[in-house]
């Protein structure tokens, strides 16, 4: 196979990943070019692209892809209740996909021919990476150091990096991983292994603890239009929406959830979860469903959200099942518009009220219409005959028993 | 047609099955029996056998089915985390048809050639009774006054009772119905048929606010064996459990939920429920299984979820389709042992901790054992593997470019 | 209610719609337009045009709805690949809504109150009619006369017919009723009832028996594009494409089925059935999917085809959950571009080459690239880590026998 | 990792496996331990015993396990209706979990450290061995050859054979790859990678072409109880009722099927089956399903019949999901007993007859019973309470027009 020449590497600014690009200069005697999403981590972007130039990157792409990060990933999510396993939003799962995907157009711009990226060998992180790249360029190179190194330990890459020049953090390193964005924090390893142990109040992030929430309720109101929330109070965009949902949300306590999750890769884990505007945007969205939606169109959708769920936990966000199972939301998504209240209160999230001017719920029916569209004797031969398969199964049996 | 001899009346009491009762005797001059199911609805239970007998009932059957209730009513749909459309826990579809069953045996007993029952024909109770019924024996012959007969509210009802003697309510009723069991309270019609208006504070029987709820969080232990819930702190039979659980959510504000749901009729109706035990059951179901339950098992379960649950709320119990989903169900519990440990606070319940001593979950296989069980580079065949065919498809593509 | 003033009746020509056409005359005293579609049922609709008006249709609409029927009733159906309950095709499922929605468009544009068909209260057809008709108009009135009259069997039809001066056919009625359209010809009834009985020979339409099939076989090309087929050896429209391959089809035997079904409305029914082209086509167009559909595509979608067919066959063609499955199949038919080359001989339909601009399947993949798309070693890891979480549930059991 | 002391083998006696016999005891250094199991394949064992021993195999085990496989591996899956893809019914995939498991059994009895398998590092196979190993003791240790030698093709493993004295065969190899069994013959590779090519007649081993089928058509009567077939005119062990069916159903040209299917590891391949027994079963066990199957059972497993083939043929016999599907499939056969008759002719077989003590299809009850169970006016309320949220949606969009 031929030498690589020049790699694309999401990075991040922190240890593993500068001494990643350290370690691709010199494994492959290549031009390692940086790629910085800015996510809405929340970190000093300026500084992490100046560390990247320090450690060796011939170049560095920091993009600001907030908005697109809401607008494609998350409210397509929610447009479709993902949720995985029953608790878990999927906030890191979402963004893998973009990163790669932007990592595919800086390559094929730059003319790269590999991309590599910093997660590890146990995890579900290196699946969402690789598939996006591959499925975008089947021919692309995929580097993943962790699989390929002998670095066994925090303190291996410390080593490295001390030898090379890298700054090392001062402080030390947290006794869990994190994952942020301006979606949600997630929170795994190191003393969450225990999955008896109930995690330290001081971890989190984005949410107070129900404790320390006021003692006041706050109301508020989202509005949706064909599934998609655009405005609390006043029309917002995506990332400001669920910026200043984070906000509301954590102030109120809401959204933590920590649960142990099957990993793709096929064994189970422990994660700690804060996603307060998500949580908030989830209730909200199925609130107005409520009023809005089809029986047996929800019915049916809700048999495909454990499938839907799976495939971006999975990392299949870039395949053609994906694009199918989008195609069938978007279509049930058409009417879903209107408008949810929400009681938030001490960690809880509340539904308290719904409208839409494209309710299927109206209490006329029941009244001045009901003669015409609802007659209580049509109930008699509903239910006889939704009961004939199991009078004549009934019948049979009786009929062998004699 | 023959006429009816004997009709086993479902019987509760209250103002509609009292004149139900009533009417049935004017309308076929036969007997009828009554039959009152003790479900943990907290009421008085001789007072309501003295007045079926007053109102012209030639017998009064009182049955204490709270044990059998949960135990092959609540408990089955636990295992299957059954909720409907998200968020109902079917507190009332669960009860309907135990009664409709014991209904049943006393027709059979009593060689009663008739059923009745006092729901209306606009709900979902109706279908639930009636289905039974006609599983049970397919020649049974049911009667549903409010199909039948020619009033249409409740003071015409009051005017019936007043003419043949029926006590009347003193006080005003209720803005709404109630349904009540030993699982739940469920509240609909009335004030609460608009979605935007919150429901009343004072409407609630079995929960405190949250905001009421104590300043300190309480920890509690739930051991589940096989699926089922046999232990908080110490053993209880079904029913006590259940019943102890009440006590304790209710006293933390937990299970409160406010939906609009789909009937099996046909229309949209809202309904607001308190569930603190069973809200309870559930987390800390989900949480056993989440350390004691195969992935693959766990995904392909959940798609059966929404079509067991409708099951449930349709009425469908005793039906050949909800067998065969049990039968599936029952083989996933077989290694659902384990302890969830929950911190109830202010209307939230959050798990905090789980064991098993069959647990899948086990930091031991991510150190020690990791060489032989996991080994990093493995990955990089599973994901070049698993994007093989997105690789072929985008390959295909670009030669049609070509 | 008001009196009806004018009903819109689907008239087909026969003893039974003739009867109804005058039953309502008489029975609404009402004017009564007869709507004919001409979907390729093969019968002299000039003929039946002039019966209707003999019999005091005061109006009547034919319309040839060949194309349309094969273009957007039964295509769709075909990428779908759509079969009830694995054998049916649903050539009468497919028609009665396009019937039904005829109807309306012809109520709309007559300012006509109601409508009204001619299927019995037992069967299927009845609901496909009538779910489409307040699907279109939810306030549209709908009669169906063998629910209402007493008339109980073709003798009483016959009686009143002779008494109104409607033409009685001279022959003997067929001991089995049929439906025919350009798509199949359904049987039922009669001497079809027993189960455990061979249908007649002389009984089929459109096909010879396979013993009286050709000796030597047929080969035939169909060329796909995006799941439709365009062309047989020729481009040819829809309707014309069908009509060719049923001729071919029907010569060398291809096409019949004979099963018990269950019908919606709750019992199981014999139905005989011949689609010589349709059956052609499904098995075509699987061959075409083979080599241009994703596996994963492909496996979820064939999980959603009892739901389709369910949904066709019980009537819901006009149906928000129809829309949206349709919605996910049309995404999946958008390479579903090829050829497939059959071998027709005495009743089997082989499929015996398939090829494709699109295709998935490439030999080349396996050579040439093989080294750089497909590396055997990949296939370790691949199957390490999908056992991964059987190994430690077997981990997990080992240790609690120990 | 220890060095490895025993293998068993699983052995067929072809080049490839007597190869790979002498190249384990080369490799290994170590004793090797031949299994053969007698899967009805056809071959001489005792010839293919003298071989194991001859190429250095230090103990031979053949077992036959006809019976055994056709009652736990094609029946369950026969009880499922199990299809891969819409037609393969899996003839390979049911044989690979069998041989594995027997090959751990004799591990265990062997106090052996490993397993190995002929399957290339390309197929389904090597996927169906080892994850049936990895389940049953998750520290065994396995090999795979073909995935870790550097042999590439037939003629290096005839150098090799030569080489250590392995007899080679005379004759020259078939252009494609074989697999036989009770059940079927599968072809693959070689001239058949070409899709558009048809099969050459002289390839099947199993069935005439129709062609050269009889002119006149067998009729043949099946039953089954429980699901399971038991008799065909005179009772029989599930293997000779198999190989009698085989018999029968070859003669008339019954069972080929041609087909690109998707294999687990990521690429589409083209096989060619014959399955004359197996084909006449599931067909037979539709039509006795057809009179015996509640509809929504029917209808749910349909949905499930995908994944659980699925799993078949990805190799996941023995997983946990597995075991749940199964007892669901389980439930639902316990009244599928009846029989069904069939007519076979060049290459067709139709069901002609089905009966049932079990029957729910009963004539019956369209007649006499008729006014009690089926009252033709139920089907009004029906209806109408079925299109409800229909009108409801259509009264919705009429509104918002307005």
């Amino acid at each position: 196979m031929d030498a690589i020449k020049k790699i694309i590497l999401a990075y991040s600014g922190g240890l593993d990943t500068s001494v990643i690009l350290r370690w691709l200069i010199e494994t492959y005697t290549c031009e390692v070019i940086a790629f910085v999403a800015d996510l809405g981590q929340d970190e000093d972007l300026k500084a992490i692209r100046e560390k990247a130039l320090k450690t060796g990157a011939s170049k560095v792409y920091v993009e600001d892809v907030r908005e697109e990060f809401v607008r494609d990933f998350v409210f397509p999510c929610l447009k479709a209740n993902a949720v995985y396993e029953g608790r878990y939003l999927m906030g890191t799962s979402m963004a893998r996909p973009l990163i790669a995907k932007k990592q595919m157009e800086i390559a094929k711009k730059e003319k790269a021919d590999a991309v590599a990226h910093g997660a590890t060998g146990k995890g579900n992180d290196q699946v969402r990476f690789e598939l996006t790249y591959y499925a975008i360029d089947p021919q692309i190179r995929v580097i993943s150091p962790w699989r390929e190194w002998d670095f066994k330990s925090r303190s291996d890459l410390i080593a490295y990096a001390r030898k090379h020049g890298i700054p090392v953090p001062a402080t030390k390193a947290k006794p869990y991983s994190i994952d942020r964005n301006l979606f949600h924090v997630s929170y795994e390893g190191g003393i969450l292994e225990d999955p008896w142990l109930e995690p330290p109040e001081g971890m989190f992030a984005l949410t107070v603890s129900p404790e320390k929430a006021p003692d006041r309720p706050t109301y508020i109101e989202i509005e949706f239009q064909q599934g998609i929330p655009v405005a609390v109070g006043k029309k917002l965009t995506p990332a400001k929406l669920l910026a200043h949902l984070n906000e509301v949300g954590g102030r109120n306590g809401i959204g933590r959830v920590d649960v142990v999750e099957n990993r793709y890769v096929g064994m189970k884990s422990r994660g700690v979860y804060e996603t307060p505007g998500g949580t908030i945007l989830q209730i909200a969205h199925r609130a107005v469903e409520s009023i809005t939606m089809d029986r047996e169109v929800m019915h049916l959708r809700d048999t495909l959200i454990p499938r839907f769920s799976e495939l971006v936990y999975y990392g299949y966000w870039y395949s053609p099942e994906m694009e199918a199972i989008r195609a069938f939301i978007e279509e049930t998504q058409k009417l879903v518009t209107g408008v949810a209240r929400l009681k938030l209160y001490k960690g809880n999230c509340d539904v308290v009220g719904r409208k839409s001017p494209a309710s299927l719920y109206d209490p006329r029916f029941a009244t001045f219409e009901a003669e015409e569209v609802y007659r209580q004797k049509d109930a008699e031969g509903f239910i006889r005959l939704n009961a004939l398969r199991l009078r004549i199964r009934a019948l049979s049996q009786k009929r062998k028993l004699k």
